[in-house]
């Protein structure tokens, strides 16, 4: 009776050894990453290291003639864009984690080794943040209406955990190459101290004179966020496909019209909340003076201000940037 | 007076040339892994198919003859030898990411790959709980000297950090094959929990009452958790000494023997460590039955309840399994 049975296993067996040799297959092609990319880096630093000493010695050279003045332009541009050649290369080695990933998550490799997996992580990363967004949005307009103490602690929690995690999903991808400004990710890390005092501060009585204003700010914040995730998911799907090699679908003048038509409606809300943090700030100061003040209102008056002023320059800097581009 | 420089530059452009022969060696090899990899994920997942089938199949035979049923015995040996060996090779294949993670991370991939490299991570994750656990003990030495409500929130959360960067790299540890049971997980994440609500709890007057209870607790913990610390420690290194194949350094035998030393020095101290738990959650629960209790009593004394029983259930589920091992 056992007979078919057998039969089958014999079957397995034979497939079980080719098995084995797909998964040696397998092991050794990971092991053969390995080689060439110590290989592979190992040349890379050479290149470069010799490339700056080749910069620093050009730099040295006084020239008179003018046939070589045009010569050595010529040369730095060929220069930077071998420069540039191997900044691309680099892109391929997986980075290590910075101070803040290490401590949270420890040494654990988070590098995303391909474009098309860099550019899916992103938008995951935007629509993340539109999700909780519009939770936050909810749940401030619920604030309107619901006055409990309790609510409004788990609001302040959510805030935490939100901001947290955008810190810790931003250094990776940081860690993959994103050029995010590093103000923004300190104004989250400030916004995670911000939500965790004002956590500690809700259940003390004199919150309640901050709060109705605290609550339209959320709203405010919560709207602009909105806007700001419809520009940023814009950029993000345009310069995939200006990035594309075969699409035609997008011109580099096309992205910028685009982008300025988007700045333009997006800048006035920004600096409007970018005031509505400096309000903060002083309505907070005010009430700080009082007596018997409790300790959390001149902590957050103080970090509303610095939030205000990094987000004024830093914005402020991005247009400048882009104005020259 | 730039031809050393252009002599330079050509030797350069000559190791460039071999610089992109590397990088192109770098990148095959990327794509060559996830070829082989989804050859090989698909035929394990084949194989996994039919010994399943085999399985089923041979359970609804019945035998009759004395000789078939040894045979049979045999069989199923056999079968489950070759489970053992399936899953070992699973164990090299990339996991995806579990519902915490995928909303902390994203879809981030933290596979570990190689034995080394798990051995590793682990060994920074105990290292790091040390750390940690040896600051949370200062910071509750210090309590009882200093009486300070901000220096009490910067404890609750030191707490809530600690807990909740816990509750990430074990799901990390979880993704990469470790045996960790779920309880210890939400355990951690209920201690996040109870940290965030005890938090809040701080700067009521209520507090007061418990304060020093609670710190006592923080630093017996505190002590527990380092004992703790040394017994993984060692079944770490033991394990891995195991795992080594020419290792001859230690039996199995050896490792079972140091392994109730040390477990019979811990478990007292664990056991009291919930009964503690327990006297916690009583002393809240009367606290929270005066008129006016504010609602964090009656969740921490049910939180405390709930983690004494946790705890209480699964270590003696462990010495229960470690017994009959
Ligand atoms: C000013 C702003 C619209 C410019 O956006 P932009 O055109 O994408 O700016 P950059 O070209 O400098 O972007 C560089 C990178 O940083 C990212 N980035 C820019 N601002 C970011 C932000 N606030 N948060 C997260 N990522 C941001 C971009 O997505 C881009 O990523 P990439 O390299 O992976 O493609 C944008 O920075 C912004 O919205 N800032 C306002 C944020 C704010 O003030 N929030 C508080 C609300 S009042
Ligand atoms: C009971 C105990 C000593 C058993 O430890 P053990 O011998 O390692 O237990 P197991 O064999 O079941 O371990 C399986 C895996 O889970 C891990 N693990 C066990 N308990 C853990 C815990 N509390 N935290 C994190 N990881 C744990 C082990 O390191 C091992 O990992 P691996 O698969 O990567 O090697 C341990 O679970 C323990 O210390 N528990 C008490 C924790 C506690 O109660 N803390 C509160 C203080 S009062």
């Amino acid at each position: 009776r056992l007979t078919p049975c057998e039969g089958d296993w014999k079957d397995l067996a034979e497939e079980y050894v080719s098995l084995q040799a797909l998964h040696k297959d397998y092991t050794e092609s990971l092991d053969l990453v390995e080689k060439t990319r110590s290989k592979f880096e190992k040349a890379l630093t050479h290149q470069k290291y010799r490339l700056r000493c080749l910069k620093s010695s050009l730099k040295k050279i006084d020239l008179s003639g003018d046939e070589d003045k045009v010569r050595k332009v010529d040369f730095e541009k060929d220069i930077s864009r071998r420069d540039a050649q191997l900044q691309a290369m680099e892109g391929f080695l997986p980075k290590k984690n910075g101070f803040y990933l290490s401590i949270i998550l420890g040494s654990v490799n988070v590098s995303i080794l391909n474009e098309n997996g860099r550019f899916k992580y992103k938008e995951e990363y935007e629509k993340f943040k539109l999700s909780v967004t519009l939770i936050v949005l909810c749940m401030a307009v619920l604030n309107l209406v619901i006055q409990n103490t309790v609510f409004d602690l788990l609001f302040m929690f959510l805030l935490v955990w939100y901001y947290c995690t955008l810190t810790i999903r931003e250094s990776i991808l940081r860690v993959n190459g994103s050029r995010i400004k590093g103000w923004w990710r300190l104004h989250h890390f400030i916004a995670t101290v911000m939500s965790g005092v004002l956590l500690v501060w809700t259940s003390s009585p004199s919150y309640l004179k901050f709060r109705s204003q605290f609550v339209y700010f959320n709203i405010y914040i919560g709207v602009v966020q909105y806007v700001q995730f419809h520009y940023q998911k814009g950029c993000l799907y345009r310069l995939k496909a200006l990035g594309d090699r075969y699409s035609m679908d997008i011109t580099i003048e096309g992205f910028h019209s685009w982008m300025w038509k988007g700045l333009s409606f997006l800048f006035p809300l920004l600096y409007l909340g970018y005031f509505f943090q400096l309000y903060n700030a002083y309505v907070l100061y005010e009430m700080s003076k009082e007596p018997e003040a409790p300790w959390p209102i001149s902590i957050l008056s103080g970090l509303f201000f610095v939030v205000f002023l990094g987000n004024m320059f830093t914005t402020s800097t991005v247009i400048r940037e882009k104005m020259w581009q």
